[in-house]
């Protein structure tokens, strides 16, 4: 189907807004209708740059509280209509969206807005445009597409149909089933939009919350099913009022949305991207650093060996179980400092994993970085995090393990790679990624339809400066796990640590050993202890155990988790984990580590 | 009366919020349990550090879903209880606050309640501590002050009372009529919390929009009487959870905080600073330039003639009417470019004026700059401009203008002050200020409280790249006018410009005398024009007037505005205003006007 989208949904100026659209794949715009009054261009102009960027103008919305107001209003109303028909000519746009009116005077009369309405279609066909009819939730009179439907087939005027909003609908819990009995072809526009589940005044939520479909609670698809039912074959098109979207750079945001429109089409049956191939497991965390010695220490005191050096780069991959971390020098990290760079993903068909994302507008990454490497399927998450999928040790396909070198200027020979070593570290249990703030709703979305992940709920984190948010996306089995985190504003895009959450059987024994290595755990508070102790009854010398090495605890209705935290280095740290059964990522202690991670900064004064 | 706040009503760490708490001059605090938990102190530590700060720690709330539980539920929170007793011992709090249960197992049970809360109070008073219990608006069972009240009567306990908390109570539409019928001395602790008037979930309300008494649209006024007419004689306390104080800067949010409390002891009755003294006309603004001659070339273009120069310092007096722009090249502007870095006003009594600023927190500027200068009473607002208060050509009071030597270094001795200039500027019509993104609810305060300024309603400003807000302040006649703008995000602080409003009875003759003078106009793009076609009749020959020079249009039920707008320099612009009984701002048009700023900072690459 033809995808088109709002200006309103996009951030800047025209010109920016419909380049953005253009590049995101976008087929046609609405042009709101401020965008063209700020324009430096004219309509003409407006009409050859959309031409130029392979964008149809599919509908423009000039007018409100158009219907069933006093005479001399209305005849003011068709003066204004005329004038913008004429615009709507010199801008090449055939389709005007009129909403049901939240006129004060406007008086609760069907007859007398078919009749107004009728007028308004009569001129506008003599300029060749169609009216479409849309019932706005806050309506004044009319306020329902069934409301909005039975005036526009009263009114029976070939250039008048109805438009349909799934936001208008959908935030009043009108039923969509009803679509099915408008005609078709009576249903001349469709614009989408997706929301939050939010108890709050429709009007406030509807201009500052809308969100692209699939991003918030409403069901779209179910909506979209219904009107595609009903024989509609216009554009499937966003209008979305939205106040991050406003303020983001326009080209990820039309990405973001075009990505929407993909995964709703695939959803509702219209469209059939590459299946989504559902990672299996983490193959790899991949850091890159100016300078590995500060990392090197770490892992070592982990329990990590340094097992291999890649054939051709600077980077080593050290290994504890089935936990690999790459630690690369290459200069890329001169400029950002330490930091989680790619994530290789163990995937049961790599090349249909970057298939299925490359579909979904994921940027697609040079397979071989170099002539020996082996070739490797590889993309770009939104927050430039790159996915390797990757099929460790299967000899039918290529395995980016081949390109490392074995004990390779290794300096002791300790690959105990093994993975049964008593309470070691064996596997990566989870990865938290901050996300730029402006495409916080974007993140969820990618790794949910690209990778086919399960995204959880959204939950608030006080961090002493500002509240942050955190959502995790995990596959069935949580052999992949990953936190998405944003700060309280967009200065904290990069305040704000990632890390690497490590799965041991032995937390006590694993953190005891690091210390014992020269590791240095974060230290927590000992206030954090006495309300554990007033919360919860421990086994005797539990809790100081706890107590001196800084181990958080927390359970829920499947089990007990007991966690704690390197220091950081650059922008990472690493966590060791010991779940039993817990699903959770402690986020009930989640203030009590931020605010430990700020004291030591100011205590290290980093 | 005793002034508290909550810990969590600020940002940053527990001793960076008691620090700036004390120096704002609270007199205690609640403490956040939180914040205890996080800090490295310990709670002899937290209670020596408050001590040192002159501050109380008058609340604790260690406690959720005490009462009306299961018996076993009940046996775990008293133990849970013992523990914190012996934390608010060690912590010297003597009082801790219990609210409404909502449990999912909480039965509906007055009885149970009183006897629970009465085996709680029991428990506390071995520790010499007072329960104090509230009801939330979101309770399960209990969720009006008056229903908290009956379970406390009926539990009939000393060491228990109730908590009274604006929000829960003003959120719900209760009426505080009914808080005279409570014994005071039952009344063991009133939180205050304003909050504007959304629509919205009552629980996501309280957590996110919270903000200081008189910065949202509860009386909390009101319910304070109500209070202090049923004997109460604790502290007032601000519990206000804010999604923006959680980031803002600890120092300002809690000065913000205390003028709240000042401004509301003085509504009530129970305090008396100074009266407010209300500005009578603006004297002059001040712009603060590196280099004064692109500010010259534009108001010499808008007919200000160079009248006076300061006696000791680099400043010249420029004026047209009785609107008087100071340009002052001193060294301060050296980092900060061109800005509005004070206004004088206009006051029938400098010294009161400068007195109740004080009074309320404002931080007092030196009288005497320099040995030669009139003593001249100014403050700082919270945005960082200079406000004086000045007594223009009045001999009984010092003059600001007695300064300045007349024609002094004045190339061209054109000292048209007489006023009468036909259609020229004859005063400055208002000021627009950028205030800091973390407080501008502060800065409506401030103004309105310090300054005895009406405000107005705030209004949505769709800038290209994203929302900003705009609130007017004005005296009662429009003789003094600040508008106070914000960006749409923390990043903006020095992103939009300010800018100085002159009214003209002319604005056409103004602009095209500007224009004949070699100053540019900010072209306006055509498609506006063509809308106001659509949308107003105008007399032959108008229209293309303003199209030719850039003159927007707008009118309200009062009467008619034309308007126009210099190019930028520096971070400062000037408008040209015509006001024909119209009473607004222009708002309508400020989208059409921030998108042609931007459109002319990227063509002349700004």
């Amino acid at each position: 189907m033809r995808t088109s989208i709002a200006t309103v949904s996009l951030s800047g100026s025209l010109t920016e807004k419909l380049t953005a659209a253009s590049r995101a794949g976008f087929d046609g715009v609405e042009i709101f209708e401020n965008d063209l009054l700020a324009s430096p261009l004219s309509p003409e102009e407006i009409r050859a740059r959309c031409a130029d960027l392979g964008l149809s103008i599919d509908l423009y919305q000039p007018m409100r509280d158009i219907e069933a107001v006093p005479a001399e209003e209305f005849a003011r109303n068709l003066r204004r209509a005329r004038h913008k028909f004429e615009l709507m000519r010199r801008l090449g746009a055939d389709t005007v969206l009129v909403c049901s009116s939240v006129h004060p005077l406007a008086v609760d009369d069907d007859a007398l807005a078919a009749d107004h309405l009728s007028q308004l279609a009569h001129l506008a066909q003599e300029f060749g445009i169609r009216v479409a009819y849309e019932a706005l939730a806050w309506g004044r009179h009319v306020n329902t597409y069934g409301h909005a439907w039975r005036i526009v087939e009263a009114a029976d005027h070939p250039a008048l149909g109805t438009c349909l909003d799934s936001f208008h609908i959908l935030s009043r819990g009108s039923d969509p089933k009803g679509i099915a009995d408008i005609p078709g072809e009576k249903i001349f526009f469709l614009q989408l939009a997706d929301a939050p589940l939010l108890a709050m005044d429709v009007l406030q939520w509807s201009r500052h919350y809308r969100c692209f479909p699939g991003q918030g609670g409403f069901d779209v698809a179910g909506l979209v099913r219904n009107v595609l039912g009903a024989g509609y074959d216009g554009p499937l098109s966003l209008e979305v009022f939205n106040d991050v979207f406003r303020q983001a750079e326009a080209g990820p945001t039309a990405v973001d949305a075009h990505r929407s429109l993909l995964v709703l089409q695939e959803t509702v049956g219209v469209a059939t991207p590459p299946a989504p191939v559902v990672p299996t497991g983490v193959a790899f965390a991949e850091l890159v650093t100016p300078d590995a010695e500060p990392v090197a220490a770490v892992l070592g005191a982990l329990g990590f060996a340094r097992a291999a050096r890649h054939r051709t780069k600077p980077v080593d991959l050290w290994q504890q179980g089935e936990a690999r971390i790459l630690v690369n020098t290459s200069g890329a990290a001169r400029r950002t400092g330490t930091g989680l760079a790619a994530i290789g993903l163990e995937s049961p068909d790599p090349a249909g994993a970057a298939r299925r994302a490359e579909a979904l507008l994921a940027p697609v990454l040079p397979r071989r970085r170099a002539a020996a490497d082996a070739p490797l399927d590889a993309v770009a998450a939104p927050d430039g995090t790159e996915l390797f999928f990757c099929a460790t040790d299967r000899p039918e396909l290529p395995n980016w393990r081949a390109d490392f070198a074995d004990g390779a200027g290794v300096p002791h020979g300790t690959d105990d790679t093994g993975g049964s070593h008593r309470a070691g570290v064996h596997r990566i249990d989870h990865l938290a990624l901050t996300q730029p703030w402006h495409h916080f709703d974007e993140a969820a979305l990618f790794h949910r339809s690209v990778l086919g992940l399960h995204a959880q709920e959204s939950v608030d984190v006080a961090d002493p400066y500002g509240l942050m948010r955190s959502r995790a996306v995990t596959n069935a089995d949580g052999s992949v796990r990953i936190a998405l985190g944003v700060g309280a504003a967009p200065t904290d895009d990069t305040v704000h640590a990632q890390h690497i959450a490590l799965a041991t059987s032995d937390v006590v024994g694993a953190a005891r050993r690091f210390r014992e290595a020269g590791g240095r755990l974060l230290p927590i508070p000992a206030n954090y202890y006495d309300d554990l102790a007033a919360r919860h009854e421990f086994a005797d010398g539990e809790l100081e155990t706890y107590r001196e090495l800084g181990i958080l605890y927390d359970r829920d209705v499947h089990g007990e988790f007991r966690h704690c935290y390197t220091m950081t280095v650059g922008r990472v740290f690493f966590e060791l984990v010991q779940r039993d059964g817990y699903r959770g990522y402690g986020a009930q202690n989640a203030p009590v580590r931020l605010a430990a991670q700020h004291t030591a900064r100011a205590v290290i004064g980093g």
